[in-house]
């Protein structure tokens, strides 16, 4: 086993990295040039092959967990250790690009593939965990995180199939998905490297992101009840108009996604009823996103809103209702990663900035059982889930390295015995 | 015949007219209590039947046009002298009530039949005319001011039916209907009593509208094109959203509206893309209705809101296209008509108020060829093409007794060899 010293001067493969990126890009392939390859289907279950290959190729010995995530694992200096894990997925949205999720799965087997060449043997072991349905469900790191739902039928794909037959098509087992959850007891940090499928780097001509956290998500179903009446007949003073008040809404909410703060909010979705040229709108429901990395603050935003919705009700003469439709959490990403990712970016001369994600990953269920950091490599005009998606080669190089070297730097900073950080960077 | 001065003290029948109204509204009930009179239909056939039979028994020579329409004749001391005419329609929405144009047709009926019972000969043949198909194509109107578009395939019905059979169902001819056309030479003027079908006569508590004219209407069809994007890891500021700039608008649109006048404008119909609650709108496409008496007031308002589309295209990012979709003008109610409704009302003690109509009607078409007047009776709550829509018998009564008394005022100032006015009222 080589020194530490030594390992700092480490580099990736970049050229077989980018290989990789191409070949598993071929899987699923669009005329098009975007890659469909959706959880359990045919295209998914060649490309997860083909990665395994690799990973055992890599040294790695591999293990389906129940929830068919697929864990290679590079063995470390101390094997009793938890292992410090990288990883992401390889299944995409229906038209999706080469690197969202896949690049973060292949910078880590090139890892493996560095560690084996120069017979580098970490402290912890290495894992490389590929999750299943990211796109979708997410069921792969809410096994390992422990909180899937116990009903599979939520489970269902919008196809029909269900879980069972899904999961059992990947290797895993529905039955027994609750032994797929792990602690920090067996994972020691978990560091996810993803493409950042916005404009931030770019437009500020940064080369690493430096996640803060994955922001905290909370969507809400607003109601507007106003009056159905005849858009000729009724006179401006008596109507009741649903659409008057929902555009008082839409840019209340926009008035809160730009006061101070890294909070966006959004109305993406409205339906009107009755939908006619001629008729004064009776009822308008739309929906509700709101991101930020902290909870206090959305509460806080969502306060306001709360107000400026009586409001806009009695000016309006309707009623509005805001209904919660889904809350997630915001997902922060420990300090000592931040640092330790901020310090390799230093080392290596790549320009870096602090980020929330706005997006979700698999790493905000990471973050619920262990130490988690993510490191964002640039999107070309922030465009994901695209055929158009791309971040060059040497982009994916950089956030490679950054990725093999923060790893080093809290292999060498973590006890081996003891998952907590040493607080020594 | 009776001198004019007995005529002054003339009234309708008011039992009898509300037992028509009442059995008319027998043909085509809904379970619900509303009536179901589309044009053409069986039940559109056999009220059509019973309103000439109601014809003939009132002194009345029928004619049906080439349009369909029913043109009820009671004869004049002049027979060569041109008609002043009423009427409306008795076609009703899929489920309308028992007043819309059944109203108007059955009062002009209960007048000849005053006329017959009190042996009265007006100067001027007296007509009732069952326009056909009001609530659809306005056809019968249109054929009488010689707008019918040439091509029949713009009359084919929602069914697929095509116009000519519907037309030979009633007794029309489509190949003839440009003889349906007429002109002032045979109408001296046109005055249809109608409900309000809005909120205005009862909100004020008003027993009579004298109508000023029918609205104008220019439709729109707004689109405003931004950027789809994601709407976690889109930041505020780069985001060009178009449902933001379309809230913009829908608040112009609003103000325009809320401006001093009698105008209305209504975004009525919204769609937006892709219409996802986590991605920002790029496309979101609009309707504009907007209706005043004044075509010039219309143009100004116009112009006004151009100024702010092309301020909240700059402000939000976006681009905004307003594309034209219908023009109507305004069709105005003479001012020698609207006197005269208003003297009535004034000598039978019947409150009134000057109003335009909001609402389309077949005078609209008549003031294209003849001197035109509306007299317009309260609806209960504004409610209209809805089975809960509600004259009472009472004002029934009042509405048809000052439309009797128009029509004598009329025909007393109005020379029957010269159809100009005499302007002695």
């Amino acid at each position: 086993m080589k020194s530490t010293s030594l390992n700092t001067q480490l580099l990736i493969n970049g050229d077989r990295l980018n290989q990789t990126i191409s070949r598993l890009a071929e899987i699923g392939k669009l005329p098009d040039g975007g890659v469909k390859r959706i959880a359990y289907s045919q295209e998914d279950i060649v490309a997860r092959n083909l990665v395994q290959n690799w990973m055992q190729e890599a040294g790695m010995t591999i293990k389906i967990d129940p929830a068919g995530n697929i864990i290679g694992r590079y063995p470390g200096k101390y094997p009793e250790a938890p292992a410090l894990a990288t990883g992401s997925h390889i299944d995409t949205v229906p038209c999706g690009g080469y690197y969202d999720g896949t690049y973060g799965v292949l910078a880590g087997i090139e890892i493996a593939r560095v560690f084996r060449e120069n017979h580098i043997f970490p402290n912890h072991p290495f894992e490389v965990i590929v999750f299943t349905d990211e796109e979708g469900s997410m069921i792969g790191s809410k096994a390992i995180s422990g909180r899937v739902i116990k009903d599979p039928n939520y489970y269902r794909r919008p196809d029909g199939t269900d879980i069972f037959s899904c999961l059992e098509k990947i290797g895993g087992n529905w039955d027994n998905i609750a032994q797929a959850r792990r602690s920090s007891k067996d994972i020691a940090a978990f560091v996810e490297l993803h493409v950042e499928q916005g404009p931030i780097l770019e437009s500020m001509g940064k080369q690493i992101g430096v996640v803060e956290g994955i922001v905290g998500q909370r969507r809400f179903n607003i109601t507007v009840k106003g009056s159905a009446n005849h858009a000729g007949t009724t006179p401006m003073h008596l109507r009741k108009d649903a659409l008057v008040a929902a555009a008082k809404v839409v840019l209340a909410v926009n008035q809160i996604g730009n006061t101070p703060g890294q909070q966006v909010a959004t109305v993406g979705k409205m339906q009107l009823l009755p939908n006619a040229a001629n008729v004064v709108p009776g009822w308008v429901e739309m929906s509700l996103d709101i991101r930020d990395l902290s909870s206090l603050h959305i509460d806080s935003l969502l306060q306001q809103l709360r107000l400026h919705l009586e409001e806009i009700a009695v000016e309006t003469n309707t009623q509005i209702r805001l209904n919660p439709a889904l809350h997630n959490e915001p997902a922060l990403a420990e300090d000592y990663i931040q640092n330790a990712i901020a310090k390799v970016s230093e080392d290596v001369q790549l320009s870096y900035t602090y980020l929330p994600s706005r997006a979700s990953h698999d790493a905000q269920e990471l973050a619920q059982i262990t130490d988690m950091g993510m490191i964002f490599v640039p999107s070309e005009l922030g465009v994901s889930h695209s055929a158009s998606e791309y971040t060059s080669p040497q982009q994916c190089i950089d956030g490679a390295n950054v990725l093999l070297r923060t790893l080093l730097r809290l292999d060498a900073t973590k006890s081996p015995t003891n998952h907590m950080p040493s607080g020594i960077l």
